[in-house]
């Protein structure tokens, strides 16, 4: 009745306003045509399922973001390299330009983000795993996050290669937060269908075009946050996937066009390999041991890492900076690492005047080193040559194998103590660039021993250390995040794939070392956040198909009965906090019948109580006294039987998202399984008592 | 009793050699050792789960057979043409040598095939879709099939150019009848566990080998082969898949460096673009043009194709020929199209002295081939010079543009007349090289209108028509399968990937023109022949979300109830041939308990039966006499309800291979769901009453 008298009321102020507006516009018939012709336009463009242009509009918002930041950064680092070629030989006030432009804005960074949101540090790629499993984390994708992490971000990026870090992991959050705002924004207009499956299939289609707008690399873009992102996936999100990665690459590599960095739409990083002779035969050997290197050393990298960010929240004194003072803390770190990489101390040794992206390019570079640094002057350059970036890593006194060395060793320690601040970072792109710095160590040394090449008839074919350093930025930020699809995206970010199947190789033998030994960079982030976590069953732990639900199934479960009433469901509501309840036939069968959500019980409850108390006695109950008939009892699609095995149960739970079964014997419920049953479950395979 | 008195024999059988072998074979302690150790490697090799072992087997088996099969199909080819050679001016006996050959592989290569078995013939990839979507079709991967489709498709590709077919297809199909022997062979030896998952895991893997080996290339033999085999996959597989297909892919191009027909490892379809300045940002208008056109022309192929395969069937003439003289049905269309492709007759315009493989590098060769045949002097060479393939387009009389719209006009018929030959062969091949003819008369076209590229400030940067051929190739054929990951088939076979932008593009755009007007190859075949098919719900079918299973159902299905008697049984078995029924609580209650087969059925009644004849009165029935007793009753894990929509049971079927699923309403049985309402329910959709 009352809904009834608010919308008489609405009408009725409706057409007030209908008159009102009336007197002010003119051309009535005019207005109706081109509001019904604006109504057809609506309903094309917001016809539900054709999701493309939500798409296309997410690839090209993403591609002005990242290339906004791109340019914003680069002016920044190009103010401070000014400033330190300005200060020329004043050692102190070089120092102090050095150390503080990278303190100032980690710490502003750090503060920045924090305040406006605590989830806006680290990646954002283990949540967002987290939450494609089907786990809620519903503040993760406000649109709050979006400026923390924006700001954030564009901070940490102009503190340059001295804090070593990166944009990939971020730009996943950042697509998927406005995935999620278009998809919120879209459902408001459309009404309610398949809202759930729907934001699923944005949301992964939004960590493509996340990956592809930093690399401008769709296809791996894809790939890429398929592999790290899900266990399981469909095709036709795939295609999604796609077509906006697709969009978003093609707009970000456009603008660098209109911007004039570029003549012409080509890869980000492009390399100029000789593509007639890329590498020789027996070569494809150092390539298999510079994947056994690359694996080895992402294992102890995964390790490491875990270990010290569980250390930094262990220790007294990090975990107090880091609850209270985070951006002392990022201060603090900043002042170490930017101590250590000033260009007149040790700095010198690790290229560190170059930037991320000159780092890559110099990496890749299909020149010998060792040959160049024989021809080249001894002196060391004052400034940073933009055409032979090589220089700042052929240090006379070291040589360029000592630079290498160093830089891997130090980097080492410095990047797992980097990933430890709390601000918006990527950890992608160091991880590339540090692979790829093996490679080319691998590679130098590969050169110098067969200087005429491996194979000598009569044509020379030297060896080409870019490949190795191509092939190890694909291997190791493949074993460290357990992809393959690492290879894919140095081909689109080089623009060349004559490689390919040699860095496919190391990727294959990186993998298979570092998925044995360690969980990926992103699994163990989720371990250490203790952020509900499927482990994944091996393919050698064959108990699994013997250990069947029945064994680790939950048994104690609540059920409630179709004619409960009111003293029941409240004794089950308020005796337990689970969010769904099993619904039986009668308390003696005990055949499930379906389920019932606890917000429903509440309901339930509450209309009872409020019937109760004044209540006319000779009036019916209008809402249902008894549990069928007041509740809604969802019917039961999914169960598993105690029979089922430990593998296929996780499977399941895998493939439909599940959170949680229940477990019946010829239709009666005996229990349930939750994911926390399932992993102590797969806990206990891996560790037998 | 007696299987324990066969063991005993047994036994006793065993000791008997033992002792014979005793005699013959001295030093028992070291036979004891050795045999230790083989076992133990055994048990390493064969242990459940790892099957790394396996997928490289399969990588290598394929890959050696590919390459021999294409070094046959080569030297078979090279005799031809020596033959035409050496022929010289005689027209009659060149027409004749000409055409005898194709005829006679082709209806050897009909006869074989289909006398050995009939499910040898087409490419294959129809029917492994539709196994892969969980229907049984156990003959088609039987290993009588493996001889009869080598042998088939190597006389198939021997009849070259002419009759215009490829082998991606059969390698599919072959690589997973490998992998279903190899499945067999470790499953014999380790036991029964998770065979049909690990089936299943195994032939996807072999689905990406199959398309691996033959264009070497890793990475988009894994996709294409999940975009068009599967609706979803899962990332397991997908490493799977990636690891076989990239130890084929190199076995492969190994064996080719081995043969010397290569000095290193690289690309099969090498190219040699420009990448300084593959294209200009303002042709990206004109790839996306070729993209609409091979979007276009792929709907009126497939729309040919679907209704020409239906035609031959149909026909009374073509329809007893197929059925009693396939060989001569094929020899017939042999006849006709080698007539025709006759090098004096049309033959010259259409580029037919050239194999299928030179077809492809002559289309995607880096020169313009305008400017080419402008410089070159006007006589018809009268052999095929191997370093300028292009001059084999450019017949005098017509021109490149002539010859390049003839072969596309005159190939689109035969080609389409050649898919309804009854015998191995694939089709991926042709239209991919269909599509490169495209792309070279677009590309063409735009370099003969913009001479001088089109920006024109001061550098010269001529039009590539060479990416437009790889462009129009990638989308071609993807409209033509569905599929995306052409466009880095592309890459991976020419070994350049800087067109990337402009040729995803292509694809794209191509893609949804066809996948909006027609079924995809693949499912057009799986329609024609009738296999299990559930056709996609496309996502502008919002009804479907509102469709309820409960509307579309099945009513009357059979049910027992677990205290069902031989009787009951025997009646339900006799009136229906499901291969599955519910078992509910009792008749009364109808709540569904589990399931039985069939097969349980009908051994419980033949054990019932028997018992019934020689039973000794006093004697306790020892197997059961109700169902509940007798048979195994299986567990419901998964059961719809009626209010389920259609698009999630769609949604499920797919997800979880079902072929069928019981329809509950708060427990009770009340309908059944296979896949023939399902896709009478999505049909309905499409064309609502």
């Amino acid at each position: 009745m009352a809904a009834m008298d608010a919308s008489a009321i609405e009408q009725g102020e409706e057409e007030r306003l209908m008159v009102r507006k009336d007197v002010f516009r003119p051309w009535p018939k005019t207005r109706r045509t081109v509001k019904a012709c604006l109504l057809a336009i609506k309903g094309f463009l917001f016809r539900v399922g054709d999701d493309w242009y939500f798409l296309f509009a997410l690839g090209v918002i993403m591609a002005l973001i990242s290339f906004t930041m791109d340019f914003t950064v680069s002016k920044m680092l190009n103010a401070h390299r000014w400033l330190q070629q300005e200060l020329g030989g004043h050692t102190l006030l070089r120092y102090l330009s050095w150390i503080v432009y990278p303190i100032a804005l980690v710490a502003f960074s750090t503060g920045f983000a924090q305040s406006i949101t605590p989830h806006s540090g680290g990646s954002g790629i283990p949540e967002l795993k987290t939450i494609l499993t089907g786990v809620i984390l519903e503040e993760y994708l406000t649109i709050k996050n979006f400026g923390a992490k924006v700001v954030g971000l564009t901070c940490t990026l102009s503190a340059g290669s001295t804090m070593f870090l990166g944009k990939v992991g971020p730009f996943v959050h950042l697509s998927s937060m406005i995935a999620a705002y278009l998809g919120r924004m879209r459902s408001s207009v459309t009404g309610n269908y398949e809202n759930k499956s729907k934001e699923h299939e944005m949301l992964v289609a939004a960590a493509a075009v996340g990956v592809s707008t930093v690399f401008g690399a769709p296809i791996s873009g894809v790939l890429f946050s398929v592999e790290v992102m899900s266990s399981h996936f469909a095709v036709r999100n795939y295609w999604r996937g796609f077509f906006a990665a697709t969009c978003g690459a093609f707009m970000f590599r456009l603008l660098a066009v209109f911007n004039s960095e570029q003549e012409t739409i080509s890869a980000i990083f492009k390399t100029n390999f000789k593509i007639t002779f890329p590498f020789d035969l027996p070569e494809t050997f150092f390539y298999m041991i510079l994947g056994v290197i690359c694996g080895t050393v992402s294992c102890a990298y995964l390790f490491c890492q875990r270990w010290l960010l569980g250390y930094v929240r262990r220790n007294p004194f990090t975990a107090s900076l880091l609850a209270s003072d985070k951006p002392l803390y990022s201060a603090l770190v900043a002042i170490l690492v930017s101590s250590i990489t000033f260009p007149d101390f040790l700095g010198q040794f690790l290229a560190s005047r170059l930037t991320m992206k000159e780092l890559l390019v110099s990496l890749f570079d299909n020149r010998t080193w060792w040959t160049l640094s024989q021809n080249a002057s001894a002196e060391w350059p004052t400034g940073v040559d933009p055409n032979n970036l090589w220089m700042e890593w052929a240090n006379p006194k070291i040589t360029i194998f000592g630079t290498l060395a160093f830089f891997i060793v130090m980097k080492f320690w410095m990047f797992t103590l980097a990933t430890t601040l709390p601000m918006p970072a990527g950890y992608f792109m160091p991880v590339f660039i540090y692979g790829a710095a093996i490679g080319r160590l691998v590679g130098e040394t590969v050169a110098y021993i067969f200087p005429e090449g491996i194979t000598s008839d009569g044509v020379v074919n030297p060896i080409l250390p870019g490949g190795y350093a191509l092939a190890g930025a694909a291997a190791y930020s493949g074993a460290v995040t357990h992809s393959l699809s690492t290879a894919l995206l140095a081909f689109e970010a080089t623009g060349q794939i004559a490689h390919i199947l040699p860095v496919i190789l190391s990727v294959l033998v990186a993998n298979a070392i570092a998925q044995k030994f360690q969980p990926s960079f992103y699994d163990g982030t989720i371990i250490v956040k203790k952020l509900p976590y499927l482990p994944r069953i091996r393919s050698r732990q064959i108990n699994s198909y013997k250990v069947n639900t029945g064994e680790f199934m939950k048994t104690d479960v609540e059920v409630l009965a179709k004619d409960a009433g009111f003293e029941d469901v409240l004794q089950v509501v308020t005796s337990s906090d689970y969010s769904e309840y099993p619904v039986v036939d009668n308390t003696e069968s005990q055949v499930l019948a379906g389920t019932v959500k606890r917000s429903q019980l509440i309901r339930f409850l509450e209309t009872h109580e409020s019937q109760r108390e004044p209540r006319i006695p000779d009036q019916k109950v209008p809402c249902g006294s008894t549990l069928g008939e007041g509740c809604t009892i969802d019917p039961v699609t999914f169960q598993l039987s105690s029979w089922t095995s430990l593998h296929e149960a996780h499977h399941l739970f895998e493939l439909l998202s599940l959170q949680h079964a229940f477990v019946t014997e010829f239709g009666k419920v005996v229990g349930c399984v939750t994911r926390k049953e399932m992993r102590k479950a797969i806990e206990d395979l891996a560790n037998p008592k």
